[in-house]
């Protein structure tokens, strides 16, 4: 196993950016126990999950919180988590190219320099909290790209933060930077992921496979429950689960566990 | 909560080093969530863990594969965590002084920067692994200086390792570096655990409180349980409990958060 | 001496964030020349130069850049780099409170953890580039809090960057974040230095000791002399060196050097 | 340009290891000032120079003590750190394996992960102080793996430590982890380099290009400048420079920038 902190400049972002890369490199286990983990051979690629920050948290959270690392390493898949701030993976209107950095600049990147596939067969997006929102709006919006997407713990109607108590203060500091003041930039084809999901399904193109769980006791779960079966309704493969938990990692952390089962990973290299 | 990547020169190492610093700092949860946790004030310390890294692992490690950030956070105590190599914690033969690393320059070092706690009754000192071995035998060393020890999945007779079919071949790579090639510089008042619990015993000063947890399915369980029943026996005051678990985070992440529980921590600050 | 490479999450940005930390801790040279630089011992705390980042860079890249480890360990100063993004250090209209980051909850979080002075006299900012824009405008807006502000090769009118080829693209890509789509929320009472110079002066309030260093092949070098000497002439003590020298760390490096020998540096401990 | 730092398993050393690794990847300075620099293609790799750290040093304070991470990039070169503690590069006696680590499972493993080129001509090795040494020894001892090593402000003996005042504390100190109590495990055919220029020279097999500065003001240039010149007149192509210069980065820096200007680099990708 392996964890890498990666500094590079993005020209979408004009910014110095650092991105966190887990790659399932042999461990110690190898030689305590006979594990098979083996180092990439030429020609030899990584499926990828593109794991997106919770909301405020930068690309280090998921490794520090979660146990990702390990679950990366039994399914033999690379797991990289850019930093995208306050920006949900949107591009800004006043500011800078979060969609293009994520979806363009950064695979290409990532792929000249690390053994990863870029077939959409072996890339994944998602995350927990509103990470989970952005893994959506974006596969919604690439599906070309991405063969599955997954939420946890995720309002999927980013605009329904407004009406939650606890995350009001968020939405209100953060959404003129996203929409306009007077959400004059607001556009439902982009922003909306219920719209993107009629867009897809109207569009024709291949779908990409969809995972959302929720939790009882989370505080968001009020707001997040009925956007979230909505668009299960309008999407071709879409798992909706509902079970106990709250907003936080104790919940997340097994939950990213089953993500990780679900998704079609090959437990091994592809290409 | 917030996690400090600390690089330094020790001069019982010989060696520019680095360590991971836990502190719990206010996080978003604050906000969100009506959390109370606060910045310290003039004064006010944390009182402290030092994690010690499992074998073979980083300082990093822990952070990584266990939630122990989290788990820091709900009881408000300082996490330091120091590579000590293949060391054990001991001061090598022919090498350099690990031990005193450990338990003088480390602690004096971090105290002049870092707002933690000084006193017996605030310092706590385990690990899973290799790192159960190491936080008990400094402890039982340094009675003065550690309230509490701890272990979790380990051999406390690190000897025991020779007879372990997985072990073997880390004890046969490191043994002599840490011991003489003929043992030589093997002093079971300095590195056997049992012995320095009867020295401790016999002295009659404080003792610290000690935990040690074992799993079932350890492979290396036949070898660590008899040790650790017999030591039991000396000390005024160890808790010993089995449970089902295998060597490895799945069982170690739960049994950490479950130690943090044991442990005399005051979830606030201290002195 | 350290790096520090510190995780915490910021209210003001509503963000995790890294900072990185300085501080003039002993090294091998202690041993191996006789150095004689010392721990900070109990109530002995550092000056500390708050040392922004160039246009684009991130927290990190002044200490891979430059050579100011060495400069700070010379001088017994700690150094402070927040990553500011694209804001300069401006509160932004529809974003999140970089001003407030810098000069309040930082420094408070800083002093919190960190051996450092809070007094005006040991506290010092500026940068390259547009550090040193973000340098002066703070400075200048926070005369009680600095003692000594510094630039190196920067824009002190950023609006300036508008009429230079090579800066453009990036003043039209961020100025509407900073600004607003048509400049409504410009003011010169908050974003232009030669208005905050003005306001300083007439405020009869202490003033901070002010140092530019310009580069005659600097690219910049055209825009920026005419503001620098504008400033020069209304604050009450500004240093205006004009050299050989381009726009990259080749001359801002040993710049930089120059600036913590014209600073006020005590060599020792203060408070 | 790019700084990664990689985590993983080392085999040879039975411990997790940190790497630094520099890649000339694209800046600001590409937008800013069109600059040409990309990113590798399918089949495009770096050259790469194996720099070691100084004695007592780490992976990361090469990047943080020079300017090499500019100097890469001119020349558009890799350039890996590893972390050698106090081996120097050797195979430990009683303890683990740091030659078989630097020389084949690094190698092995960056560049199963990164774009480097595994050919003679493009792998360099050098270092300041005592990574010179370690640089020599290793292209002595693997004249097929590297097409030139190079060494600044540095003990070619490393015996003649013993000799010197300053650096006697540390050769005490260290010398029987790598030789042996009583040197017993002192064999001048793996640890002198005289010798294994010696045996260099008599094998007939192709050799590396070998470059050597020394500085008139380093306390250590009495006893490393005889050895220096020994060497240079068995080895077939060898620079050795002398300059008024002391052991500090203050002269290394400079330096290493002149070391890539020797280095045969070519400025691109190559196979």
């Amino acid at each position: 196993m392996a964890v890498f902190e990666t500094k590079f400049f993005s020209e979408s972002l004009l910014q110095d950016v650092t991105v966190s890369v887990i790659l399932p490199l042999p461990t110690s286990s190898n030689m305590e126990f006979g594990d098979a983990i083996q180092y990439p051979g030429q020609k030899q690629k990584y499926q990828v999950i593109w794991l997106i920050p919770t909301g405020t948290a930068d690309h280090s959270k998921n490794v520090r919180s979660s146990r990702i690392e390990e679950y990366a390493k039994i399914h033999q898949v690379a797991v990289i988590t850019p930093n995208l701030h306050n920006s949900l993976g949107f591009n800004l209107p006043h500011g800078v190219e979060y969609f293009d950095f994520l979806t363009r600049e950064l695979p290409t990147i990532m792929r000249s320099i690390y053994p990863i596939s870029s077939r959409r067969e072996d890339n994944f997006i998602g995350g927990a909290s509103n990470g989970g929102f952005t893994g959506y709006m974006t596969a919604l919006r690439n599906p070309h790209q991405y063969a599955a997407a997954f939420s946890i713990g995720s309002f999927l109607d980013i605009r329904k933060c407004r009406d939650n108590k606890h995350a009001k203060f968020w939405y209100e500091k953060v959404s003129a930077s996203l929409f306009g003041e007077n959400d004059q930039y607001y556009d439902p084809h982009v922003h909306d992921t219920k719209t993107l999901a009629e867009d897809l399904a109207a569009s024709g193109k291949e779908q990409p496979k969809f995972y959302s769980v929720l939790g009882f006791e989370d505080p968001y779960y009020p707001e997040a429950v009925g956007p979230t079966k909505e668009i299960s309704k309008i999407l071709k493969d879409m798992t909706v689960i509902e079970e106990h938990g709250f907003h936080d990692w104790d919940f997340w952390d097994p939950q990213l566990r089953k993500v990780l089962e679900w998704l079609p990973l090959k437990r091994g290299f592809v290409e």
